[in-house]
């Protein structure tokens, strides 16, 4: 698994991280590792959250929490995330279970793609707030939604 | 617990919260809103994590992961939290666990209180990490730690 873990590390550098956060982030342990990204993806969906019940008309729009939750969904995602999928991740760790399909790893450039998509949406997100455009702010929950969909379709166990 | 709800409630629109966006929070599940606590305070380590090991020169000093992180803990940390500490999360649920004490609920002032000087002490590590003063941004990691432990003693077990 030499190859795949320096392409994560390639991976994660590509994201912008200092190498010393990188060589902090290898150091976790699985249990850990999996904590980690299961975190990062439950604060996003908590920000996601309430824009999508927006978007669909369940709760009142607020321009002030869209643009509080995609700037925070924004700063979120920006976190060395590929890490937190080192090698020896793709099976519950102690008492932490794990979602992740095996096919993460035998496909890591897809699924890099996948969650770099999400970034790049997510940071639109951020942007388009800034408009104050409801509709345009609608248009990419959307957007960001189905970024979020594709990998799970692909790589998440049910 | 009618008075402990209404607290909390209030203590989450003194946060900051829309309307909306209290109520979307007051409608998860026990589990959901124990599995929030804990991604938010997970999150909030991992990016606090590497500016403990620069204050204490474990990895070198990086003021540009420095002023990332905090600025990402203080977006984080400014999410409704209180709110995901509804009734009813006082026990593990379903197969979410928490090391949420008793206490908390027993003495919700105190709680809300240490709770709030973390989000202060995080807001202020942003601020400093503008500066780019290494010394005031060490001191600030080592009172900003010491919000987190001082909760931790009183209302999270081993």
């Amino acid at each position: 698994m030499t190859l795949s873990r320096n392409l994560k590390i390639a991976a994660a550098a590509a994201l912008g991280l200092a190498t010393s956060a990188v060589a902090y982030a290898q150091s976790m342990k699985p249990e850990d590792a999996i904590t980690a990204r299961r975190a990062y993806h439950r604060v996003i969906a908590l920000n996601f959250g309430p824009l999508g019940a927006m978007a669909k008309g369940d709760i009142p729009f607020s321009v002030e929490t869209f643009k509080t939750n995609s700037a925070r969904m924004a700063s979120v995602s920006s976190m060395p995330v590929l890490s937190y999928y080192q090698d020896g991740t793709d099976t519950d760790a102690g008492d932490v279970k794990t979602r992740a399909m095996p096919e993460i790893w035998l496909d890591w450039d897809s699924f890099k793609q996948k969650m770099e998509t999400m970034q790049q949406e997510v940071a639109k997100l951020a942007e388009v707030a800034q408009t104050g455009d409801q509709g345009a702010m609608k248009a990419q929950v959307g957007a960001t939604g189905k970024s979020c969909k594709s990998c799970h379709d692909d790589f998440r166990n049910k």
